[in-house]
């Protein structure tokens, strides 16, 4: 079996995770950061800038942002969906933006009103708004298996945006599987057929437990060669278009499976799952990680 | 990638499922019996024959297996703790029997009041008691993984019990992860070692998404060569050591990756998403099955 000796998990709780909850006060994203910055985590995806009237939970991105220099040990990054977001994190103090193309059409224009095609031709705006800084820039590849709207989505699509991005010197790639609908056999396709385009350009990747297969997607994505997965803690990140299901991988789920199967992670299992306590207080309903109800296993 | 055209899954919510929760009356479980045959499955654990005082919940063992010859096209199985639980199972009626030994010594203990090496024993007689009456025999091996007390079981007590059931004749051997604490890189490794002792011995898995893993170990074993996999709708099937926990992995959420994945099932999907919502009406409260509450993706 061939196993990476680490993976990289970006915590993703205070973006994602936080995106369609009502509105919570900084303070308590505040606390909510604290206890993700104690599990260890490198990387932090603290916000995104983004429309404050389609995303209102999200619309203190500046005011976070502006905390973000109390944790000099974290890389905070901030999803963008446009060169003016970007424009706004960098002067905001992010030097690490994550830039959104879907794949689908549909979903790209219910998502920032403008088509793929569209989206990836500002890949280039956005890499030399993020590069003129000193920043870094990620391309989010979002519906890369599925469109709520579209159905599959073909793999010709992910792949045309893949080599845009590598083209135009982008620092890293993820694939997104927004709406939790893939399963492990079309993450190891897609991962198989993204990797030749990449170069030396880092592959991450997003998934969601809408469906109860995204720890068994993560894992098919780490046996085909992935080293970066986004995670939320507590599985906090509800998907619109399914009310009550689950959202995000939950960060602790993720590390007892990695660190089970004896990939190293930087996130302290006991912490992730203080942190997924915290983030549940402060959204006020129950958040479906397994971990945070069953524990840890025994360790004898 | 080396995936097999077709699992069978096997439904065990009336037996696993049922076991912990409050007893039901027969009218409920046959509701639910009606449901799962729709689904097109062709094999369920109905019930066990053990003690009525330690599982109060399946004390009506024998007034079910009298209903069962209403359905001709499903093979069903009970599961047994000892020779007296098979000798009383195949006067029910029952042809086809799981007897389980448990790998770890304080687990077998404490289920059954016998150790590892005397339920090894006993699967001589229990598979007398079965063959003579033409019944078929299968040994589950439970806490394969992990026990609750001894924590991680040594791999050799696994395979002493699989050489064992296959020297004693034995019709199917399944590893069972009891706990839901198994990760697929364990899978495979438990699998790949199981594998060369069992001649043409059937390997079946059982597993639990108490850590949310459940579904990657399914598929890892799935990848590492098992055909036959047990699952619950609804994951029903909550663990008596984490309360709260996810169950059985829920036979939806199976069915849904195992299509997606291009492996055939005798399941119908929406017809396990109805059977999940009888059951979780029988019993009365949520069941944690993810398709239960985000339904199948789009199929465009």
């Amino acid at each position: 079996m061939n196993l990476p000796a680490h993976v990289d998990i970006r915590e993703v709780c205070l973006r994602d995770g936080l995106q369609i909850e009502d509105p919570i006060p900084l303070a308590a994203k505040l606390e909510i950061l604290e206890a993700i910055v104690a599990t260890g985590v490198k990387e932090i995806e603290a916000t995104a800038f983004v429309s404050p009237s389609k995303v209102p939970a999200l619309a203190d991105a500046a005011e976070l942002a502006a905390e973000l220099h109390r944790f000099p040990a974290v890389e905070f990054s901030a999803l963008v969906a446009s060169p003016n977001g970007a424009k706004r994190a960098i002067a905001a103090g992010l030097n690490s933006i994550e830039y959104v193309v879907s794949a689908a059409d549909s979903h790209s224009r219910a998502n920032v009103g403008r088509s793929t095609a569209e989206t990836t031709v500002a890949i280039a705006d956005v890499t030399r708004i993020a590069h003129d800084s000193d920043a870094s820039i990620e391309v989010i590849v979002a519906t890369a298996w599925d469109c709520p709207f579209d159905g599959p989505t073909p793999q010709h699509r992910v792949l045309d945006i893949v080599s845009a991005a590598v083209d135009l010197g982008v620092d890293r790639i993820a694939v997104a599987d927004t709406i939790g609908t893939a399963t492990p056999k079309r993450v190891t396709e897609l991962v198989a057929a993204v990797t030749p385009l990449l170069g030396a350009t880092p592959l991450g990747a997003h998934f969601h437990n809408t469906r109860g297969c995204g720890l068994a997607s993560a894992y098919a994505a780490v046996q085909a060669g992935v080293t970066r997965l986004d995670a939320s803690v507590g599985g906090l990140g509800g998907c619109p278009f399914a009310p009550g299901a689950s959202g995000n991988i939950a960060t602790e789920d993720l590390v007892y499976l990695l660190r089970d199967c004896g990939i190293g992670v930087d996130v302290d299992l006991t912490a992730a799952i203080d942190a997924a306590r915290v983030a549940q207080r402060a959204v006020g309903h129950n958040l479906p990680s397994a971990l945070l109800r069953a524990g840890d296993r025994i360790l004898n």
